[in-house]
């Protein structure tokens, strides 16, 4: 409802159109019932572009392969994370040009084909155990229509891997770093580039590591300026957050 | 040194101007050393409208006037955080124009006047407790260059002053949200706006706030999109990261 | 032991049908036996109304048949949580008449109808992973007799459709607002309603939400009054609380 | 703005009396302003009884004398909690029928009388340290309109002196349970009553007490049914979930 | 009221001194009243040797000075822990034989001499820094009748200086062992006697103790057996526990 | 090497039966080998009654046969603690008198009867739960020579079956109390009787339980005097500690 | 490219050989690639009697082999960390001579012998369950060149043990020490040596144990000097570190 | 009693110079008195080099100038660490050639000159706050005997100060690396170099640092080799454990 409505509404009341009452209720609705969920629907999921998302744990394969039904009818781009191979098999009997990325464990589903903007996200890392989550990120900012470029294998212990690629890490639009252990990899980044950056620690390590806490504690101290925090594992988050900055 | 120092060593070498034992010391002694440290300079304090920072926690008065004095000589903007109103008054000795942000605890020195980009950042925040980070934050975004909207005391537990605001945030490239206790405030603007929110948990709250732990943890864990955490009660951080984002 | 039977026992020591020192004994053995006994049993198990109980979490599949072979011998409603399938099935041998609802893992044995009173409980949840603790504290407050509405997956990410069911929530006599993540639905309800708010944590979630730790915090430190807090999981102690509530 | 006012404006409109582009704009602002703020100003601080409460830590004593100094215009009650001594002499300046609760640490000023209904609320507390939390949850109690029981110096380790005091704990409506070190006395009197019971675990103690969080993890984890907590050492918010029990 | 008063009673019931329902009130009550307290306050504080316990921490001066004027009329010893000295001296003006331990922070009054046991405990402390929490102990088993040998400063970091003491330790009945930093003593100690082992962490050290937790950890997990914990710093738990054990 | 070992050694210098450099070699070694080993020896491991023991965790099924096959060889009673069905198959093969106690997981070898004293463990535990932590103590009191009293199932949430069995609490000459959850019943035992209480933290609960943590600070915190704690679980650890006082 | 190719690079400059503008290009490049390459290639893995290390844990059996398969053509040792048998036997099939200990979960691939120094590291140990950390410990210390004194189950409940080995202790260069529970033995062998001593906490260890925090905080806090600590479980890092001081 | 005393003892027994008796008895003594004590003291105290040490936290001024003055009388180096300015005001007077170091919190008295050894300790920090744990490791390392190299100032945000003084930092023997914030450098360090490298965190930081904690974690999870940790703030333990390595 918005306001042309609003003033057809009352032209009616002007005419006698409609009783009074009835448009005293009509208008009492509004803010919280209908235009507020337009305004809502509108500034995310009907916005070209945007793909549908189900994250996909805790839910059955049942649930899973339903929803994504329900998606397929609105013609969307579609994005599961945190998918198991069992629920790739359910959606792939509905939908055959739907993708899974085993690393990631995401399924994608292509409607239609983004224009790319010409800058890029860096998606950078340090271990291959930071691969799930990487490439999490790495498809999520693809569907979401972000070039990527993806440095994986320089941690901060051999540090001359990261600065021969320093270059191509310098020309991204904004770069996510992917650590896992003591996530000393963001601060390092943080201070060679000069561009946001968003840190996501992983649960990779053992011991005093505690599920990814010591890599988010360091993260969020970091010394260097610039770099923002995600949750631990939070390969989604990151890029999609990644993706809004990008598009600016 | 840069690319025409390096031109000028090498053509002194063909004319024989320079030994090449000579020659090849200053260029091994290049890499870590002079250039190195032009590209880091180059690519954060020299370019233009970058201030000067000087983090001022645990650094007596004596120490910070004479860094800020140091700094005067290069003609850049400065900005001092967690600052004293006793070291605002030594500095105010060695320089007249200095200010001082009492409740953001912020001194800060213009000496050039830069051109705002067109955008802005929107800081918003709960409740009157959390006026110090965002002062914090305020006094960082201005000096770095950017025009900026404070919706302060816009707290979730009466949601219909957010609504009311809702237009002004919206506009915003970039939101900073600042908020203690339960730090719900961040996921209700994540839901609300399609632009990269910085959330900042404050230390604000008593009991099982645990110094803004529950905050950051609520932050971290939110179930909107698009939002990224700072440190507790880094004000600064999450302004400075924002300026990035805002200037691209 | 009840005022009568004391009242007994006294006539009879007065018409000597009893003797002094066994009467004395009868008495010094009162508080803390036989009288203390009744006193706790009657406060709740044998009104009318109340199930018999049992949590079956580290319990055997015997043991938990045991035991509701037992409580049918006396004729009240009986609810199971966390109770299995295999749990279940035992059951249905000994009693043809038990449910079993699979989400929420609970047994119903309904002996008898409550009547109902008119006012209702609202149980509000953000997601669908919050549905067991949903389906728990639902069969909880059926089984003790009370009215309930389901609001499901109105979570803060998309405040909207929580808007739009505002007038059946604020309808309620006492709502229960079930949440993992951040925990923010929480707040938002505790700010819009002016009934008791028991808020329950849900372990929904990963990464740095700790198992519910997150969601705990932020409930407790909530900024909005009226939110009171049960342990993380607990449905069951939810709608006990607030079927105690309801029923004032 | 209430449905007599949007029906005189819709008369208005209806016979001339306003132009129908200024009723747009009129009805336009209304969701998230006018009627917005009335909708929740009148759920909570115009209904009769509520007082206006102002939370009083982190804020300067001028700030306080200040916001009282606005509240008082409204002719409403007032309570300021967490108020230092100095704070209440400024506001005793501006209103001379202020008073003080030392222990509890609270600002009332009573503006109207409230009509108290019969039943009450019992406010029980272990030892003499907890008094704090027990004055300012019976000063909010108060000031909300309620009956008010205390019951002090009843902890477990002397639980006969508890069982002296039962009968008035059972007659209370709600019961708010006040305890620190491990906070047993909750779970004790949740055995033995069958109200709901607020728990609120207090700082007091040492050690591995660690701030309170002993005795708010024993709440949570109370083997007693019917007992929902509230954040640690916050007896504001206790009375206030209990008021509005009480008042049910 | 005691056995002899019940028979009093019915004697009175059946030689018609009083009636019938007056008899059946007075037995009613008698439970939780009466009787009840009876037996709890004959148990611990009347019992000849237990001394009047006060825990001053969170008290104000005044408040000690009273409690312990009350206490002064029944003429039992008297223990005050956590006492400051400014309590000390207001006691000193009611009671001249009042004694203070500074270090231990205890007041303690002896109104009477206590039959001391053959046996002994033992405490053992590792610093000079536990010694307060060793004074507590000390007095505590002092004034509770016991003899007490205190053997400080052999820490494991000199392991021979414990070795040195060995047999005053073997000799003892029930041993405390009080050490802070990694509270390896009590392991130590363990492993070597063959009688209770009472360890009591306390606060001192820094950094990663956090607070004595570190102590408190170590201990629990003691690969020695025999050893049982009380809390951090909690010297006159320990004492009042083996005073318990020197006594059977 | 004891003392008359000594005498020999050095009788045998006198007359020449040892060269002097052999015997300084001798004594040298003295300290910390020989004669330590066997003070420490003959203070735990040779002493009629002691059980020798074995704690199975993390051990596998021919370890612990290995070991139990070489304790047999020296006629003492054995316990293992923590073994699965499977390792007391493997026992059960060498040693057909081994009992296996499913509950507690312990197996029992007799191969002396001890004299038992007169006195008596008690061990209480609140729900079914905690029953395999009463096991494991249970059986360790029993083959260290102690009577024990089970009383289970006296929750604090139905006090009063606590109450019923107070006297044969009261009659123990230490009590071992065993909870779960909030752990609140070591508190209130310990307001109750006279003797050593050592509590037990056990594991059971969820949520916020956090693996026994929340019992843990609960018992540490107590209110109430005379207890002491045990690591979580450590059924074997307070039975052990129950034993040395019980035989004092 | 190292001293002398630059100087052959400006002896080009000078002749004529090559372009200016190519050689200011080469020697731009310089500093963050090639040299820095070669400087740190040069300084770990090329390095005579440096083994090429793998951490096996989270990654797949064939990455395990495939990473192996091209390690093997450098022909240097190689050790492989936390590998699973089905690991092993992967490698088997490409080297025969690859060796798998099956406690430790290492696999180690001779290639050259190592010319071991004089000194040796002891690996100190309190239990059977420590194990794994001390095979892991012992693996890494031999393969890179050292000469390893295994001491262990000589905990802190049984000292004589640890006194009889007192010397090879003591003549160790550098002492490894392995501990779980409460992780005393560090502190107690600290203060025996005078070496170095690096404290390896296992995760060893039930309850408040905490998957061995409870003996990282002991070991950080350890009253003795000369104490280093490595993460939970790290006997790889310990080794390493214990290799470089045994070369000095 | 050292060797030659035990000969010269035996040789009194052979030759009749003492009974035997005695002899017993000063044998039997030894082990845990005076040879134990010789042997302590030995192998730490009276080596050449070795400092007295005294911690002052948590002393008075009175206690820590008594046993400075007992230590004087031993004509040892002295070293006090955690000093407050009035303790050194107090030791001056007994003193006069004591020296304070205010950041570093020390006190230092040379008796006698040490030889250095060749080899030197690096002491490499981020940033200035971190200069009192710098100077704390500083004055322990020169007290000890040993060349110190100091670096400061060399964060990870500003990487090409660090590699400006590589040469340097590689020089060294043994590494000390520390940080605060998220304790990144440890990491860099460790990669760059080849040496011991002991990490101490520091408690530099505010928010989620929680007192160095995340510091704390970020080095033990360190993903360079070679890297060990003591407690945070530990400058004289890191110093300890680095002279210890300086001097094999």
């Amino acid at each position: 409802m918005d306001k042309d409505d609003i003033k057809k509404l009352l032209e009616a009341v002007k005419n006698g159109g409609i009783e009074i009452e009835r448009a005293v209720k009509e208008i009492e609705d509004l803010p919280f019932k209908d235009l507020g969920f337009a305004v809502i629907d509108n500034h995310r999921q009907i916005r070209t572009g945007y793909p549908e998302v189900i994250y996909c744990e805790g839910k059955t394969v049942e649930q899973v392969r339903n929803i994504i039904e329900f998606m397929l009818t609105k013609e969307n781009n579609i994005l599961a994370t945190r998918a198991s191979e069992e629920m790739f098999n359910a959606v792939k009997e509905i939908c055959s040009e739907a993708k899974y990325n085993k690393l990631g464990r995401t399924i994608t589903i292509k409607k239609r084909e983004e224009t790319l903007s010409e800058s890029y996200i860096a998606i950078i890392s340090a271990g291959t155990s930071d691969l799930p989550v990487v490439e999490e990120a790495y498809e999520t900012a693809l569907i979401l229509g972000n070039k990527v470029e993806k440095i994986v294998d320089v941690g901060v212990a051999g540090i001359h891997r990261l600065f021969a690629r320093l270059e191509v890490i310098r020309g991204a639009k904004v770069v996510i770093v992917i650590a896992g252990m003591e996530g000393a990899l963001a601060s390092v980044i943080g201070g060679l580039v000069d561009k946001p950056v968003i840190a996501v620690p992983t649960s990779v390590g053992y011991g005093a590591n505690f599920g990814g806490f010591a890599a988010l504690l360091s993260m969020l101290n970091s010394c260097a300026n610039g770099i923002s925090v995600v949750n631990i594992d939070n390969g989604f988050g990151a890029a999609y957050n990644a993706s809004m900055i990008n598009k600016l």
